[in-house]
């Protein structure tokens, strides 16, 4: 951590500083300059980082050195972690991972029929919400445990592995009994009490970033996870918030060699609520592929106009098929496979 | 709701989706221009919202025409809301309402300290964090239930409302149990469940605006609290996150009289958190008043040195104190008091 | 356009708009709702953009509904434009053009390395800054006149296209002189003079997005241009301003699908710019192929560590050369070519 | 400056850089810690933003530590710069300066009578656009210096300030005769040639922060123009972009307190531009006097229906007018006047 001066500041401003830096059980380093003094403190950071030196008399500026978080980083970790999601899937590796369905459960049948296309055109993870967080408490909310039923009964029947959101803390043992995959939504990434309760199950959890959070906040939230014990996280990158508004959301594709950098974890891509328009699903799948990205989620959709949820952005099945296709000889010239 | 059509849309699928919007009990009405057709439909919107119409052959876009909230608009409501906060508080009426108080309650003789100083410059709504969102899961994450029990000691003690954020579904009784007002920070703004929670209590709540939450999404997230029975619900802006990094947020202070115009419900502002600096937290303030906010949320700290949590935006308690002398003489000619 | 009336518009409020609107030519269609009344307006919008509706009384919001540019939409050109840069080199086609070399030109020698470098490796554009925006007054702002003789001379040598910036209406001429393609950079994308200027002549001209700038307002600066009578117009996504700061700018990588659903124009990505780290320059580029763009510009430099301008995203040759190597596979499966 | 090293950084790649530094003529400081290494760098750092660091091998990040601007800076000048614009008006202290009038001058009879209205109302500055950047080429662009001539004549004979817009360098010398402060707009606020050619005027200078600017960008910019020794310089916050669509723009209130600490230079807020409604002007102006701005922008026009430009956001004199009175209310209890 680097302590920052003002130009004014007195030496006894300094030494003030400097001994509550050595009541913490850490060294600090003056440097004086022509224009300012800066001290640096060596030694573990979490111990400043609660300790509010700002508000000391004559700093100007604090700044980290070292990132906050520690399991999640590639320093803790130099190989990339493979998430093994059960029945056969491993997300991580050279073999790329789709997963694919509609946004939200609506009944049997219709789930039994998209899971039935994406299965043949090659998806090996089935996704579907039975929880849905609406921005309108008058949308249709998600069948609940109904629809959980229904996602275990397919994937059991199909041989694919399931994919929900759970949004509560008090739905998390409900959900983990039905599903392969918890998924953490972009509203809750910051539900830290959510995070700490998925972290206590060894379920594979899928942590979507929020929509204005930073990458080092996503890995924040996976170290919340990562630290109750669960090392089984996959990241999601889905599009943040900017000005931009053609598109729903703004895919944030250079989040991927990012995090690839910072962290071991597996980052995959949700082009569909990136986009939020179907017609764009296709070309960014494969900027998703092209930059590096482990996996994708993709929203299909027997028949979006009649979806309950999200049927602007859902392929058909001919069109998931088609750009499986696609995908499948990208991945290829990239050293992948899917 | 508009929808606009394409240029090269063709007559049966015009006609498709005028037999989509009538199947609905609505009513199309067909302008063809120059250019492109555009189709308005007449009815109440909410059936339509739930069916995406961008999908259909043919339509270029879908535009909405009126507000997806209802309990919340000045059109349900035109007259201002004044929430009872308890022990003699209103807030919503000529009389603003300061919150003031230490970020996170350390122990119980720091937070009397700090609410009689608060209470003797004129607050009337003591804040104090007893569950707290931490982005990291290394930092101090609150006393718990011990924290709220020193906070209703106090409160009562010095017959000041009390205020702190419940953060978990689990918690809101306990909660309740405790404090006047629930406190539903940034973090959770569109965590659904919560807001359903708190939305069957009659407690008044206090909802924070998310990071990056549009004036719209607030107001919808008001709507689940006022849609579950409990209209007692205050909106507070507490900062926007944008590219500008010399604060900690960008207080949007436009929200102010924009939320006005468009809801009933009361609006505070929460300088302290917006500008993550105690040296802007009293022009905030100024600003805040003048713009006309019902009130204001302030953190105040005997000793911000050592504050286990946000030390470097706290305010002392002589600047608290100075402040509101200042806020009481601007109030005054702004035709209101504190 | 679209006119929504308040819920408490009155009669005559409704008939002084239909008056207004009849006065400039246009039609009415009046749709009297069951909460408000809205009017759609047939005709050319141009003649109502100019004419502020919302402040006539009863007006709650006027919604445009078709696009404010022209020439440049795809409803005015159906088929991709393809763009002659001389020297045998097409942009917009199936054959992909990557344009390389330094940020700024520092002297020929080095210069001529570069050139020779990124030649071999496949690039056909040669670029090079001889004026350079630079945030400080104190930064070296390019060798101007003398630059482009330098750029001039290596790209007649070596058979290369050159392009290179221009900031200044005055300076339109001189740069046209020497280079072969003008480059209008991100912080003059609105520097509605410069465009009329570089309007007027018959040069290619590359158009950066602006920082901030949406999809549609790049192509109303691109109209600018084309209305100017030149149509050798070719856009370039290179990031845009967002909260994240781990990547210099965030690369919308979704205005590249976007661009070409609503444009003729051929549009190309600046990988460099957008990431600010070498290390992400060839992941990027790789989605830029993937997702359609139609050429990249990158910066490369023998010597980063003595760049005299952006040395931290230049990539040294032999990354360049290894990169040109994926592409060239990545584009034959997508059914390009470089 | 600090450089962070990775923490595999060799012995060889850290002597690389010291001697890099010695080199330059800096005095580097190397720290050890447990987990990094660290230099700290002593002396002018203007040597070291030029070469960049970044890209030696072992170096993981360079952080600044001085701001990058000089004369502009609080250190350069303790006192608060006044700037005197003639006539008698002075900007920057007790007195604050209002400026008023149409966006775009369309003719004199107009002009001339909303110069009289403003000037009634306190106004001492009358602002009027000849030429105008108009995002679309087919909108009004402004009378040219035919309405400079109609500003001049007007501010004459009413003995106020006049202030006028140029975009073009040009232009400079052309407004430079008729009006007496000259307005660089928002969009070319690192349009830096036309900073350096109004720096080598003497003319007082108002310099509109750009939509997407750091306030240390807008005060590199003013940077620009006191370097090229024209210390008359004006800053003005008018909103930035953000993903917050109720209002044109977001006024960053807090930029006004931030450039106090860090600058010497007045500021003043353009509330007509920044809310993009007339109905947020008026309690914005209240809130920017509040946080201690040291004057204001806005629109007024008699007749905003028939506008031709901006009207939707143009008080008319009678609104204007109750809010001078508002203000000077406000005032007088900051310790201000208007």
């Amino acid at each position: 951590m680097i302590i920052v001066l003002r130009p004014e500041a007195t030496e006894q401003q300094i030494n003030h500083i400097i001994e509550k830096v050595k009541k913490l059980g850490l060294t600090p380093h003056v440097s004086k300059g022509t224009e300012r003094t800066i001290i640096g403190v060596i030694g573990p950071e979490d111990v400043l980082q609660i300790t509010p030196l700002e508000v000391f008399p004559g700093v100007e500026r604090v700044m980290p050195v070292l990132a906050p978080y520690k399991l999640v980083s590639r320093e803790f970790r130099q190989e990339d972690s493979v998430i093994d999601l059960g029945k056969g899937v491993k997300l991580g590796s050279k073999k790329l991972v789709v997963m694919a369905g509609p946004c939200a459960i609506e009944n049997l049948e219709i789930l039994e029929e998209i899971a039935g296309q994406v299965k043949k055109a090659g998806a090996t993870v089935l996704r579907g919400g039975a929880f849905k967080p609406r921005t309108s408490p008058y949308a249709f909310q998600g069948l609940g445990e109904e629809g959980l039923k229904m996602l275990k009964k397919v994937g059991d029947e199909l041989g694919l592995v399931t994919i929900s959101e759970v949004m509560d803390t008090r739905d998390v043992g409900l959900v983990a009994k039905y599903v392969d995959v918890l998924q953490i939504g972009c509203r809750n990434m910051q539900n830290f009490n959510l995070l700490k309760e998925v972290g206590m199950t060894k379920k594979p959890v899928l942590l979507k970033r929020g929509l204005s959070s930073t990458i080092k906040e996503l890995l924040m939230s996976a170290e919340y996870i990562l630290s109750g014990g669960n090392f089984n996280v996959i990241l999601c990158e889905r599009g943040i918030r900017t000005f931009e508004d053609s598109t729903r959301n703004t895919l944030d594709i250079s989040a991927v060699p990012v995090i690839k950098q910072l962290s071991h974890l597996p980052v995959i891509v949700d082009p569909s609520h990136a986009a939020g328009k179907w017609g764009l699903v296709a070309p960014l799948s494969k900027a998703a592929v092209a930059v590096g990205a482990d996996g994708l989620i993709i929203e299909v959709h027997t028949s979006p106009e009649d979806a309950t949820s999200d049927g602007a952005q859902s392929l058909v099945p001919e069109n998931f098929s088609s750009l499986m296709g696609e995908l499948k000889t990208l991945a290829k010239v990239l050293g992948k496979e899917i």
